[in-house]
């Protein structure tokens, strides 16, 4: 039984908020469950310097947690002048993400930031900061091809991401934080629209796992993460 | 006639959301017009070093402003690996005006921690942090009341803030930021319940001011502080 | 009666050294009873980048404390590898005060920056720092007139600072730091040689002040700063 | 066809030295083709802070690259003041990877802090870093057993990992510098001495994969982790 | 010919003027030539970490130079948030020079901080910070005996230090700026007031130099120390 | 009687194996004893801002241990986030040696990077450090000649150090970690292939020496580096 009586292939109760942010472009606030997502993509001229010159742009991203967002509080990473490795990892896994579905040339020298900073954390965060943050580049994009500063949007796909995991030896959907703090395995699953994968990370912190596991918690994200496209469309106003 | 159309002796619609992140003991959502910060009160058993085993407890807190918060994107200050002489100003401001009205004493050796983060700015956000996290430190204190940690609440008052300037000559209260980057003086003015000063700071960037100005601008930061005062006290259930 | 049997409304005795670093263009030694900064003005050509191309010069400060400044030796900031709030509060202070004077369009695309050294602290560093600094400023930019890199100085006013507090519930003007230390409020006036106000902050880190209080402490400033003005006026040979 | 000529699931050649730096209690250095990582491992007393009085060690790994590891000088992160994202990154996966078959109750309030230092970089460099990491924690673990610091060594399995990738639309086993540069997808698999997972981590920069290419991958790796586990034993003198 | 029209062998004008800062024990302001340094020396209770327990005493040292202090301005060390490395390879000189002439046990667990800060530059800053350091740490130790904190002054010999150099192919004594930036070899000599050598520093930024070379400016050094000794001497009101 | 029974005046056995790195134009594997310390010559078009537009090079080096380097492990530098002072010495002493040996002028507007990095460390690995990356600096620019990105080599002469010391009130060449960690007098030594000197560092951390001793340490270490630029001519296939 998981501690909020979800049968184990149910997600949280997910909302998503277009236009959180007013004098944003592109933003959402996304909820699943008790974790909250403000996620934004500001638009910048040019490129990085390693980039420049090729005719095509980037999309980056950065993450962070509200000091109060958690029931213990988190240092603040701007007071201790540097970012820990954890949100390292977790901004590349949204930046690497958010490319995967974005047509780098078609977007012309120009730098797409992506920030999801997390107002409440009860697990998962980075992967409702992926499936927040497509919902803000869909928009940031889309409003550039309004005013004619694309001809058609880069985006070639909706990507989204979900947590799976061992918990009891019982393979779970969409981990709250108890949840994630008991794991034996942690595995998360970010897919496009069209059913393929972008990234899969599974880790085993304490014990390992079958091929079996694999295959079952890989079915599960994948089934997860169709629901969650399924909202994001529907949030956009688009069709499958 | 200014940007909204306020009188020149008005403040910006302002609500304030208790309990706005639900792990916490204490937090607050205050808005005004479009500024919007996130509020929130942490205790921590024990006192920095400097203070420890004089039976004190101590306040302080931190400021920052969420990277999308503003049309222009705002670079995250844990990515440049320091803390802006902007933001140490602002959070040397919060941390007295809240401890102006808290008896240390009474707190016994534990800190609470503040943490102001804007989501969304249009001027005005260290006053507006000021405002909302009073409030989120008396729900914070009140709750320690609740589970005994503490007798009675160490608050002593209330305490609020309100930005005031002369822009175009006129003096305005409350300032957007469309006023305040045009603004010729710009006076923050902290006061708490029973109208007292606590803080008050008058800066002239581009020419100075005369006595006359200064009288004016603080008797409209008074009377502003004083309506916030009053909706403080809507929210938190309190008589005046 | 005050630690060294001063009058409230009197200031220590105040000297100020022109020239004091030979190689420098614009320099001073201040002296307010046992307190000494060294204020230096140096010239750069050009100005911060978001500042560029609008026929504009930039006055910046830095404000440093000597180690061995106070009986209780005092950490280095570089060693730190930061600089704290209280230092970044000061630098801006001092920058804006001297700003305030400056005809930053007759100065041309260059930075001006002042460099105030604490070498003895007790009290009121940060404004015998602005009243020497000007000093300093005005005889680099004299110094820039006589090799015709100017047409005529851009000061257009001569501009001092003094602290005044309540300390044992009385006003008092000029606080050493035996003072200062047990001040119910503190507050720091900037004016100009024609008598405006450049910048005012009051504080009262214990307890609050009343409108009486603040006007009884701004005539106090008031009258500390024109006396500060005729001093600077003497040093550099200016009438009235 | 293959740079190197090698068939798609063939590993570069291996090579394993144990005791390779004669001060160390245990250390190896590994080759894969022209990749080589020095790896040591250090016992010091006592744990983390958020770790004392549990009556448990911990396993701790860094990562560095000699910036002449690379024909491209790689900039030293001890100069530029910090660490990267990817460091971060892979100092984490190390870490994890050793204390899955490592049992940190029988270690004892103990730290082993393994440091993989790339000497010369040729791809697959923090797989490398894993499985040599491995025989210098086994050597590490049995002096301790030798010197009867511990009864017996808490090293519970073997564990080693490799890279596997889809360059040119065909999966391909330990990929060199210059096929991980052009691959679609790119995958490390971590696995035991005794077949199970790890971590598996698989990202696709440019485009996205199907579930056959994730199966087909995990196959590869799978065998390419049993033939460096062979090696492992044969370098420690061990019996499957 | 030099600059100034000295001897080759001729040191600057020199004056130090014990107890510049009045707040502090030991203080000096070192005069030579145009060089300027005050050099402070505080007591701190305790030792660092690395030496506790073994009732001997530490004496370090900072160094750090105002950015007045030269014509062409010098970034604050501070500003930039980090120490460079001509300063760190100061410091360290400064601090083993003077515990040379320290009996450390005598000194028991307490920890002097000599502060020499550079308020104007013209060559042999580093020199004349110990030359200022030694006087300035006699006084603070012989404070500590006047008040009984110690029984004997824990200094068994004075130090003193001066740069000697190639110029234009002629040994000379205490370079100026001017010379110093134009010198083949450059060299720092440390020496007791007994004679013998602390430490000694030669190099050859731009050339090399013989065996006949380190003997003329060694001799040189020598004689530039036992004046400077000399000189010590009077200002501490000591006999030979 | 030495530790390992050498004779006062006699080197630990010396190897240096010249490309050492295989994607390295220039580097070398140095051994002296147990101290092992792979150098690297790196070569980028382009030189630091200052030196820009003079038509000439620049040969910078950094140095760093590898943690597991020594039985007790050091802490990374890149982890600790800032370069310690006794690193920023030797970087700074590698540098000046290797420039005094090299012509910038002819190098052209080129800056070579020297990495000396400690795999093994058993006392003087700074001087190691010089003289294997001399070797890696003579191939460096040797590969430059090659391919005709020069015209002849920069290189003047060879450059070798050693340490020498006095250890037990004996002079000795060439301390190992145990006697350097016991010398009374600790010198380092840098010479040319034509016999001049290029750098002499002589310290006296506890206690002093006379003149007699400067002598005796300076002639020991001549004969040192004369023995080390026979080896280096030997590896680089080079007539005296």
């Amino acid at each position: 039984m998981r501690p909020d009586g979800r049968e184990p292939d149910r997600l949280r109760p997910v909302t998503i908020e277009r236009g959180f942010i007013r004098s944003s472009t592109g933003s959402a606030l996304i909820r699943m469950g008790e974790t909250r997502v403000i996620c934004t993509a500001s638009v910048e001229e040019g490129v990085p310097g390693w980039l420049r010159g090729r005719g095509q742009g980037w999309v980056t991203a950065e993450y962070g947690m509200l000091p109060g967002s958690s029931a213990q509080r988190i240092p603040r990473e701007a007071a201790r002048g540097k970012i820990g490795g954890r949100t390292h990892e977790i901004q590349r896994l949204i930046g690497r993400s958010l490319r995967s579905v974005t047509n780098l040339g078609r977007l012309g020298e120009r730098t797409i930031w992506i920030d999801c900073d997390v107002i409440e954390a009860d697990g998962g965060t980075r992967t409702a900061a992926i499936t927040g943050a497509c919902v803000a580049l869909v928009d940031a994009l889309d409003a550039m091809v309004a005013t004619h500063a694309l001809e058609r949007s880069p985006m070639e796909d909706l990507v989204a991401a979900v947590s799976v995991g061992i918990v009891d030896g019982e393979p779970r959907l969409d981990l709250s934080y108890e949840e994630d703090s008991k794991a034996e395995v942690d595995m998360n699953v970010v897919m496009t629209g069209g059913g393929r994968y972008v990234e899969i990370q599974g880790t085993a912190e304490s014990g390992t796992f079958s091929r079996e596991d694999l295959d079952r918690l890989t079915a599960l994200g994948a089934a997860g993460v169709a629901s969650l496209v399924t909202i994001q469309r529907e949030v956009l106003g688009r069709r499958a």
